[in-house]
């Protein structure tokens, strides 16, 4: 199970690691590895293996024996290498202590910063530093760190502490506190672990194993398991623990520390090098949006001063870049940018620290950006010829182009509204919601189906749930790099951030811009490409397809193999297809259409005849409607292949359940409400889903059936005479047996030869079935013998085979899929095809369907047609086609085409 | 598809057909070819294939072209065969028009006699035979059969006519009736074809015709089709046609007719010559049960006045047997009984006729025969030597042992119960039910659950509906050989017969022995064994299972390799199992036990329940109630192993659904009714087939899970100390992906290895699982890592696999499977495992099982275990064991018997 080796070393031009190794050391501690082999400076650390993470958890919280032999060893090689001495001596090591999976998490786990500062060490950083008051500045920051990430004291207890020293010398901001209050502030502090009856250790050593225990720990805290729940990670053995050597970005003016991506995250756009930093201060003070951040270069730094309406003056004296204030730093940190950029042939995300002019690297990755930006840098590292155009297809996750495809602001319709705010264009996009201002209330309205934007000073990792469930999110706080911008852009959640002139009353629930006062519940707009935020709800429009995402598009059709067909029902979904590139419809569901209007009276008579002759009349009431469907349907596909399902759901969906309606029903119709409320008891079911439903309908029912396909059929005579190529394929649904499927095609093709002989028009068709019953995959032999086509009905098909319930299965599903006791299924089987159980029975289909009918057309129609895993899965079993709603149509054209490059 | 030849001779010692072409001449026409073959004295005749009736259906009701001539050529050699002429010249050819199916379907087709009469040949036959009246009647019978079978015209209108002659002349019986008095009755018959506008047509060739029309028409006719549901019957290609020289039983006293069986077919028993015989009278007089028949053999005559009470010189005068009346045409039929039965090594069913002495055999097939009578008569067979020990096992129809393994009377209860009166023995069997007059009230009452005896004055195959919705039947008239008897036999339903002493007035809807007036629904009892019928419902007890059934069970298993156990729940239960075969129990389902009495309450209490801790001391109130009924069923079982079900049905099927009866759990468990409202509803679902149940219950709630294991555990414990072997085998139902069943056994080993260290005692046990998820038996190589035995849970698996709900499938199924323009199952898939479908999981699973776990235990358990074909089906695929309900074990000892021995 365990390697010997638990711990990795990296520092002075050399690793013991590679980037390789991800799995075992995380992203960030390969990372750390291979820059050191590069040469960069990288303060040198070691990296403790996911593998001891595991077993920490297969042990009941415990390590293995050799673990504590290996820290002390990579101690010791850390003292020689820094010739500093861990604890003790003139020339103490500090060390952070960090996490790091093999995918990146940000800000779920937990990270402890000065460690190794106790009360001998303080005394010798102040002496060797000659800074007193970094040294006791440092260990407050440590103390309180250490107490509550690692001991898990409330971190209020020490706000509380340090606010009352503020308090007491009269000062604002921490870094107005002299020595002798930061000695306060130890003092308090020191105070609050006595009140939580848990004592602070001195010993170094006895920090660094419980910092290790608090980082493991945090491998399974409730936000980061919710995190890998909703960011579908799977399969990871754990994390990393990694200890390097501190370096501060809090000495002085001479000091800095900024995180900066090699391009724009944003757009994508390689105009300069975007990137954020702070002159004296650490890390966390970045990213935590309390001041508000510098750019990296002069370029950035005025168009920043120019998006803020801060003057140039203005500008370079209170905000320079660093560019301007530490161009050596600069000139080193631009160099690795374009180093790194090669070597990983990616985009990256640096973090760094200037501690007395020298430039360290703290972490290097490929960087998180929008699907916009992802797209972009795709098309153009290709176009730079970094990478390949089969790597440009497969940079772009498919799930992000959802981003692309989604409405912007109507331009004059943005242009008239009022403009509030403006702040940082954090996430891009357009959002309109009611405000709430808390992430419960998001989560609650989202519930009901309403429209909400998260309005927040700033978030934190607890309001993950609100910000998926808001449509967008404000924030008063917090720069481009902070938690809600990269938790924003990560879900690709539109986000107005760092919006300093909102102010925000959580108690009195009020969010206030100069004089106007908004409630919750007003409505507001946020435009995350631009940073505005506007008053009420401001009209949307469909989005762009051109530019960077046309190409990687062409790209995409470049290379697939598998067609992308649409599920759409009416001619507008129809038309949105096709201009995302849907190539015929591969499922239109005919029931939609009887409820519309009038319809559904026609229906419901049908439903209620008491005899052949009164459905008959009830029928021909319903076919011109039917027909005019088809033929818009048919316009707007001008020429693609649509597969049209024959009435699918159980007739009790037709009627009212409730008193009144059933009532309303009676007088439409002129029969006696007993009457209706007889047939809805009559048709009551204990299991609708498998009972009277689908083909059983026709069978019991023929003249339905002959009444669809006549109006399939003179639709396609009549657009066809229009001169417009039309190619009905007519599917009938919910078949298990093949004799089953031969009587209802048989009426089928009654219907047609009737409507050929009265036209004297005929047209080429099809018939075939949809494969949703297991009994029809099993024996797809015997089905294909009596169908052109199969199309995978993979929803009901799921429920079947697993024998769940889509309607009821959220007492157990979520569970099974999400509890990481449980993982019965890797996946939510209604999301991702469960390709070891549904999909062996899809493959087992496809196989058989083949062998009695070489040329079948295969096709998938559930919901399944637009996840990414699941068009893989269909490309590897040879189906001609994956049909989905019409906005996955372009994410399942690029899935297909990653599938195709991947089996290569 | 057609064979050239359509019309098969047969006559004179010679034959064009033989014995094994059943399929193409049906039986009986294919038994006519053998034994004239053979030599008997057959009249001569000819069959149209069942070939012809396929092709007549197939060509819309016309023939092929080829057949007019090849009857006329078979007319011609009959006329040569005979000496007669057909319809003309002074010796006339008379014919009679069958049908027969390769299956016998007594009564449920046409049958035309003295075909080939008209005014001319009529005066014929009369100069012929010297006998007008015997000319007359056969025209005046021929007039009435033609008219009412092959025209149509109501039955009712020719008895009318009848009657009003018989009025007329003042007789009370037709055979009263003088040659005068039939000369009335043929111009009567001759006004009834005119009112109708029927005539009749003298053409004997066009009466052939239309006969022959007649005969394949009643192949579709309602009553053939219902019979044929009813009794399984399929693919057949239809009937044939028999047309056969007409003798005559009704020629004077020295002709007769009778039906007789070479063994008992009741009892099996072969003391004498079975059967019945009528003095100067035709076939049908026979069967319809209008005069009392008489004996064949003198032994058999005397039994019979014995029993209905007739002096022995009563007898001899009025009811001498055959061999006494006719010894010389005895004889010679006592010598082809041998023959027949060594030809054909079984028992048969012989029709004859007398004419003026001379005996010519009309028919013998296998006769059919009750349960008891097949087994005694297979098992005499075998010890005769003339068939071997197989053959012995395959000669019984497993499903007709039922008719062996229910109630008879209790001997002292019968003794003291009222005797109203004695019929005939018609049917064996004790039943007791509320008396019925008509057979829909019969299917009515069914239908409400209630028992019911059908009394008839005679019955028709109209009545055979109601037949089987009765628990017995008596009638007022006809013999052991009406149409009552034969049905009834059929069925395995208990049936008096011919009981003369009951007056039954249908319009007062009264039953009346001499002073006793009893009403519908009133209760009476039969003892179909010895024609008793007694007033009120007498106590009946279990079967006994010695004598030849002991022994047909022993030959079953000594040649099966299936184990063959039960689905039982309850100590009861398990003890009858046991005493039937049953090697171990299948299934227990332990849901049941929760219903019980108080039980309901804790298991209400545990649903209701707002934590663990809740529902851990509902639960805790359950255990020592399971562990009762688990101890119970270890003893009854003797040291045979049990497969235990843990909990499956949704959880609110336990609680009230009606508004009263929440209440009323409300107050029991001292919570608001609104409480157990909100819990009702939270527990409501769509699809629950497809819901939170089986192994779903036990994953969200292990402890659930672990009290039952525990029960189970401590049960085996406590009986294994009182010196009883215990195999307890866990079954975890539901299961659809491995990870599942794992997760389970986890909480399953630590209940068990809880109770190991509790007792300081072990026993060893299995874990394993139902395959009833279609996902689990396509993954079962996975499922087996974890599962030490596979029992196929076959009622779901084939809900789920064909996407029908057993609750709702009524509306589509029935025509599914019974409509012959359907037939897309080829039997009701909840009743015969669907081969096919289903099969084709259950045999993949079981190679699956075996690959991954070559010793996995497998079996079926769902209600197919119990049904012959089934029960096949799972010998080949090689499954371990089938369980079945109680009574049904050795209908699956002996289809598991003949499976083996077949697949040999």
């Amino acid at each position: 199970m365990s390697s010997e080796k638990l711990v990795y070393f990296f520092g002075d031009g050399s690793a013991e690691g590679k980037a390789s190794m991800k799995a075992l050391l995380g992203g960030k501690g390969a990372n750390l590895a291979d820059m050191s082999s590069l040469g960069l400076p990288v303060p040198p650390g070691f990296t403790i293996t996911t593998e001891v993470c595991d077993l920490y958890y297969k042990l009941g919280r415990k390590y293995p024996e050799s673990l504590a032999g290996q820290i002390d060893a990579n101690l010791a090689k850390l003292e020689q290498a820094t010739g500093k001495t861990f604890g003790r001596g003139p020339n103490p090591l500090l060390v952070s202590v960090r996490s790091g999976a093999a995918q990146s998490m940000p800000g779920m786990m937990d990270t402890v910063l000065n460690l190794g500062l106790n009360d001998e060490t303080l005394a010798a950083v102040a002496k060797l530093t000659g800074n007193e008051r970094f040294a006791w500045d440092a260990y407050r920051r440590f103390l309180q760190m250490f107490g509550d990430v690692v001991l898990g004291i409330e971190h209020h207890d020490f706000e509380h502490a340090l606010q009352g020293v503020k308090d007491k010398c009269g000062v604002e901001n921490d870094t107005e506190l002299d020595v002798a209050g930061l000695k306060d502030v130890v003092a308090e502090y020191q105070k609050v672990y006595d009140r939580n009856g848990k004592p602070f250790p001195q010993d170094p050593r006895a920090q660094l194993d419980a910092a290790i225990d608090a980082v493991f720990g945090s491998w399974n805290n409730d936000r980061a398991i919710r995190y890998r729940q909703m960011n579908e990670i799977r399969g990871l053995l754990g994390t990393a623990v990694n200890v390097q050597t501190m370096v501060f970005g809090n000495m002085g003016n001479d000091s800095a520390t900024g995180v900066a991506f090699t391009r724009d995250p944003s757009t994508g756009a390689n105009a300069y090098f975007y990137g954020e930093y702070l002159i004296n201060a650490q890390g966390e003070d970045v990213v935590a949006g309390i001041r508000t951040p510098q750019q990296i270069t002069l370029a950035g730094s005025r168009a920043w001063a120019t998006a803020n309406n801060v003057g140039e003056a203005n500008r370079a004296a209170k905000f320079p870049s660093l560019e301007e204030a530490m161009p050596e730093a600069f000139a080193v940190l631009d160099s690795i940018r374009e180093k790194l950029e090669k070597h990983y042939r990616d985009m990256q995300d640096l973090e760094f620290t200037i501690e007395k002019g020298k430039l360290f690297m703290l972490q290097t990755r490929n960087g998180k950006r929008t699907a916009a930006a992802a797209v972009k840098i795709a098309v153009d590292l290709a176009a730079e010829g970094l990478i390949s155009e089969q790597d440009a297809v497969c940079r772009v996750e498919p799930k992000q182009l959802d981003q692309l495809l989604h409405p912007t602001f109507d331009a004059a319709a943005e242009k008239a509204a009022t403009v509030l705010a403006k702040g940082l264009p954090a996430s891009p996009g357009a959002a309109k919601g009611q405000i709430v201002f808390s992430a419960e209330t998001a989560e609650a309205w989202k519930a009901e189906g309403r429209d909400s934007i998260l309005v927040r000073i700033e978030t934190s990792p607890e309001d993950i749930g609100g910000m998926d469930a808001a449509q967008g999110i404000l924030t008063a706080r917090g720069g481009m790099t902070s938690h809600a911008a990269v938790v924003a852009r990560g879900m690709g959640k539109c986000c107005v951030a760092g919006c300093g002139d909102a102010r925000i009353n959580y108690h009195a629930k009020t969010l206030t811009f100069g004089s106007t006062v908004l409630k919750e519940g007003d409505w507001i707009s946020l435009n995350g490409s631009t940073g505005t935020v506007y008053q009420g709800a401001v009209k949307t429009v469909d989005p762009e397809l051109s530019g960077p995402f046309g190409t990687i598009m062409e790209l995409a059709d470049k290379y697939r193999t598998l067609n992308v067909r649409t599920n759409a029902d009416t001619p507008a979904d129809t038309k949105v297809a096709v201009r995302f590139g849907a190539e015929g419809i591969g499922l239109c569901r005919t029931e939609h259409m009887f409820f519309e209007g009038t319809r559904i009276i026609s229906m419901r008579k049908m439903i209620l005849a008491k005899n052949l002759a009164e459905r008959e009349q009830a029928l021909s009431e319903l076919l011109p409607m039917q027909r005019g469907d088809f033929e818009g349907i048919f316009r707007a596909l001008a020429g693609r292949p649509a597969t049209i399902r024959l009435l699918d759901p159980p007739l009790h969906e037709f009627l009212p359940h409730e008193h009144s309606g059933r009532h309303e029903v009676a007088l439409q119709l002129g029969i006696s409400a007993e009457e209706v409320a007889a047939k809805v008891n009559e048709l009551h079911e204990f299991n609708p889903m498998l009972g009277f439903r689908g083909c059983r309908l026709a069978v019991i029912y023929p003249e339905i059936l002959k009444m669809q396909v006549r109006a399939i059929i003179e639709a396609a005579l009549t657009v066809q005479a229009e001169g417009v190529e039309v190619h009905p394929e007519i599917m009938i649904p919910l078949v298990g047996a093949v004799k089953e499927l031969a009587f209802c095609n048989t009426f089928a093709k009654e219907a047609i030869q009737e409507v050929f002989a009265e036209t004297g028009k005929t047209i080429s068709y099809k018939l075939g079935t949809m494969i949703e019953v297991p009994r029809a995959a099993i024996t797809a032999d015997e089905v294909a013998t009596e169908a052109e086509f199969f199309s995978f009905g993979t929803n009901d098909l799921t429920q079947m085979t697993c024998g769940f319930s889509r309607d009821d299965s959220g007492r157990f599903l979520k569970p099974y899929v999400e509890d990481e006791d449980k993982r019965f299924y890797e996946f939510d089987p209604f999301q991702v095809l469960d390709q070891d159980g549904v999909g062996k029975l899809v493959k087992m289909a496809a196989e058989l369907g083949r062998k009695a009918r070489p040329d079948i057309k295969l096709g998938i129609c559930g919901e399944h047609g637009g996840d990414p895993r699941s068009v893989a899965f269909c490309h590897q079993v040879g189906l001609n086609y994956v049909s989905c709603s019409p906005y996955r149509v372009p994410i399942a054209r690029l899935a297909a085409a990653q599938a195709a490059i991947k089996s290569k």
